[in-house]
């Protein structure tokens, strides 16, 4: 994939990242994000290369792996979420990867949010933001948004959302994890309320000061499908805030738990399923009906299967598919 | 640099990493950690390739400028700590860049602390601690050490706790940061004491249940240095944790800022130092004697003054370097 070709079907990537993503959720009619997380044990045995194989060769076969959910989502949902830990974890080949997947997938039209759970002081944050958000004219890694950490405070939030602005982009703050340990410190009560209100808070001023046509800002916020309590009573307090709902699926959330992570019109929340899509041919459901030979046809069942239990228990379905 | 040569050199990455590190602070007699914090702007003009140069000639250059500052301060120092964000702005290349850095460094003896401030919950923590943590042989990246956000909590930290103890490696866990706005979260106040002194007690924890032979663990804090008595504070409750001290020199810290991190044998804190060392030609007292032409010049003297302020200033004025 060149960057000439991914420039010319890439979104217009300097208009407001809020307002790009609520256009994406209606067109497609769905708040589904698909979490890439390549596993090497767990991808397709068609595309493992053999015992063998080195970082090189396990990246090649993410790309691969990646490649193919994407060509089958790409019509169906509005944005992908790259795991950065997975590929990291292959060395330099396998962030030669990520920038390859999130090429492939801003060419096919979806959004890029990679999770990256970055964060830094000051002009170091900046260089996260400047590596990570925009496009390939303007940006090493050309993401439309980044989940970023919010322990180091204000300053080193700024610099994220002054770049975001600037580019098209836009950064998901974690406010409340969807891990059980998430409670540790986020939950830790200050001033009356729990250490994650307060993040809420500031985030959610982020997100007024720099809410675009449809009222949401491009400071969006993490919070777990495993604390359906919390993201009613966040939703409440964050009208400007875009959610990402992790912990959908495998980690035990239902359609039903992030029902009120949105708002009555169906829009607010993107709600992320990883495992049991990319990996669904391993599901039981699945995986006498397509197994490993036909993975693909499971990850477009398990998708359309994740859109259909959205619609019928959360606002978002209300949203209708754009033909 | 070829892995073969690397592990020849490498110290043996299995040990505990806390006794690693106190060898190599008594070795060198002085707990400077040099950061590796590359911007192309900055580095001396006869290592810049031109104007037009791309993100692949940029990180060439940072390995060139990089190298150069480890052949200065091998000799004289215990660490080095490349700060990922400067290496990841520049893409795929520049992670490949950051390999070749940590492998250079390590080749010659100095212990490598990734600033990457990574987490993510469970098994994607486990991917990041898999992929930094360890030496060639069993690790993507190979460093010794690898600084990390506590905002996910406790099941985000144990992951990398275990891998560091099977690999001989490290964390540094953010808990006072040098930042203006680290206070935003960081100093709200839960159950009578703020949240990172909450955090403090669980990286203490940790750093006693894996202490090694000299009682400290490997989890480590970061502990900034423009906080000078909440590290004499710190101090008194972490007596198993070693200290990771940002923000001296051109963030504002002192020799004396800095002396409350230390144990009274010298041990226990190690202090950063990355723009007023690796960018000393362009200070002015440096950029007349050596300039541009003799940059290697002024990191040594710097290198050489800040050993000397650390010795005169702080407990670390007791330690000798082994001849």
């Amino acid at each position: 994939m060149s960057n000439r070709q991914r420039d010319a079907s890439a979104p217009v990537a300097n208009s407001h990242f809020a307002d790009r993503l609520v256009d994406a959720v209606r067109r497609t009619g769905t708040p589904v994000l698909v979490g890439l997380d390549p596993r090497y044990e767990l991808i397709p045995r068609g595309l493992q290369t053999g015992d063998a194989n080195g970082p090189r060769e396990k990246a090649q076969a993410f790309v691969a792996f990646c490649r193919g959910v994407i060509d089958v989502v790409a019509d169906l949902v509005p944005a992908v979420k790259p795991q950065a830990a997975f590929f990291e974890q292959l060395g330099p080949a396998g962030m030669a990867a990520l920038a390859e997947v999130i090429n492939y997938a801003r060419a096919k039209n979806l959004l890029v949010i990679v999770d990256g759970k970055r964060n830094d002081i000051g002009s170091t944050a900046t260089a996260y933001a400047d590596g990570y958000l925009g496009d390939a004219t303007n940006s090493a890694w050309g993401a439309d948004a980044l989940t970023v950490s919010p322990y180091l405070g204000d300053d080193s939030l700024t610099p994220f959302i002054d770049t975001a602005g600037r580019r098209g982009g836009g950064i998901f703050v974690l406010v409340k994890t969807s891990n059980p340990g998430g409670k540790t410190f986020q939950d830790l009560v200050a001033d009356g309320r729990p250490v994650y209100r307060h993040v809420a808070e500031h985030v959610e001023r982020y997100a007024a000061d720099t809410a675009g046509r449809y009222g949401y800002g491009l400071v969006g916020a993490v919070v777990g499908a495993t604390y359906p309590d919390q993201a009613v009573e966040l939703r409440a307090g964050m009208p400007h805030t875009w959610f990402l709902v992790p912990g959908f699926g495998r980690q035990g959330g239902t359609a039903r738990d992030v029902a009120g992570a949105f708002a009555k019109d169906g829009l607010g929340a993107i709600v992320n399923n990883s495992r049991g899509i990319i990996f669904a041919h391993a599901r039981r459901e699945y995986a006498t009906r397509y197994g490993d030979a036909r993975w693909q046809g499971a990850v477009e069942a398990a998708t359309r299967e994740m859109i259909a239990q959205l619609a019928a228990d959360t606002p978002a379905g209300v949203l209708r598919r754009e033909s």
